[in-house]
């Protein structure tokens, strides 16, 4: 019995590492259409997107069986319910990358106001702060779980440093008002995606230790 | 056996609809301080913050042991996890406001910039979405429950007028440009408040008819 259980910890734990594999190529597949201009890459943003959300609702729905047929209790009950949280944020972490994407559309023929804000720096740093904490994750590691908190002052700081950049982007060249503003909503973007990363290191934390953050 | 778990079911009904009071409540405060400028009530907003995430953790807590110990099926299990969800929702609207709430203090002795964009509409009608969605969950209301879906259209295009309004007003008043931003973000918060509303919907009509929107 509990050897079987332990092959469903397993077989979750897989599942687990499979989407949160998917999340990561879904920001760097976002990040390469921002500085690359590779607008064709949005089809492949929109299928893994879709993944994403299929994998959410099969871990839920593995998880709920887990809970239904084999009523885990302690460290095992704990992995359970913070996978199933912990696909909440990685499923808005997608939601958002797709956001990204399709939003960077309007700024087509104009990328070069990205060169002109800290956006570049706060999409690498979201996107490092997503995979610290999926390997943290992956290696059971409290240590590097509890990285992931700590990183995200520095995000917070460079959205503020945006936010005055697009002010004087719009005050200096008018034409570019409604670009300069759609550049701070994907910041807020990627400031959400730096939060719902800490998250994913809180539940791992909680899943080591039974502590919630 | 099954009596006492119809008790269960009802306890965690009066617990989501407490939180789902709680939550109606931190949005109208927030929008009283909006509104009327009254920042000593920050605190309340504070208070009810901190409220809804202890009731968060609890409602969490109470699906999981009756998860564990009564492997509910069928029309049960849905209506718990429907639950388990639809708190993840509540606590962000919960978020949410408290963000608005803290944000508007930095438009402190400049309450007249509301007035110059449509924040106010979208305000009032974010708030309304949450409402009918809480008010489809209490009555198990399906209709209400999928009405909900099609509020958000309104929502959203008062987002991109709010987007407009504020481009023209750092382009007319230079020295308003800080305050301007913020009520852009204040205006995103609000369209976030109704898309996670629209989420709570689509659990309403998950946990009445099974399928998810």
């Amino acid at each position: 019995m509990r050897e079987y259980f332990d092959l469903e910890l397993k077989a979750l734990n897989d599942k687990l590492i499979e989407m949160g594999a998917l999340v990561e190529g879904a920001i760097k597949n976002t990040i390469t259409i921002i500085t690359n201009g590779e607008y064709d890459k949005l089809e492949t943003s929109r299928m893994i997107e879709e993944k994403i959300n299929k994998m959410e609702r099969e871990i839920q729905n593995y998880c709920l069986n887990l809970l239904l047929l084999q009523s885990p209790v302690a460290g095992d009950l704990r992995t359970v319910s913070a996978a199933l949280k912990m696909i909440t944020d990685l499923e808005r972490i997608g939601d958002q990358a797709i956001d990204i994407a399709e939003m960077s559309t309007y700024l087509k023929d104009c990328e070069n106001i990205y060169s002109m804000t800290h956006l570049s720096e706060m999409a690498e740093r979201s996107s490092n702060m997503v995979t610290t904490a999926i390997d943290a994750f992956v290696k059971k590691d409290l240590k590097l779980a509890k990285t992931v908190a700590t990183m995200d002052d520095a995000i917070d700081d460079l959205f503020n440093k945006v936010k005055q950049e697009v002010i004087d982007i719009i005050n200096a060249n008018k034409e570019l008002d409604q670009q300069a503003i759609d550049v701070l909503l994907i910041a807020k973007y990627f400031e959400k995606i730096g939060d719902h990363a800490e998250n994913i290191g809180e539940w791992v934390v909680f899943s080591i230790t039974g502590k919630t953050v």
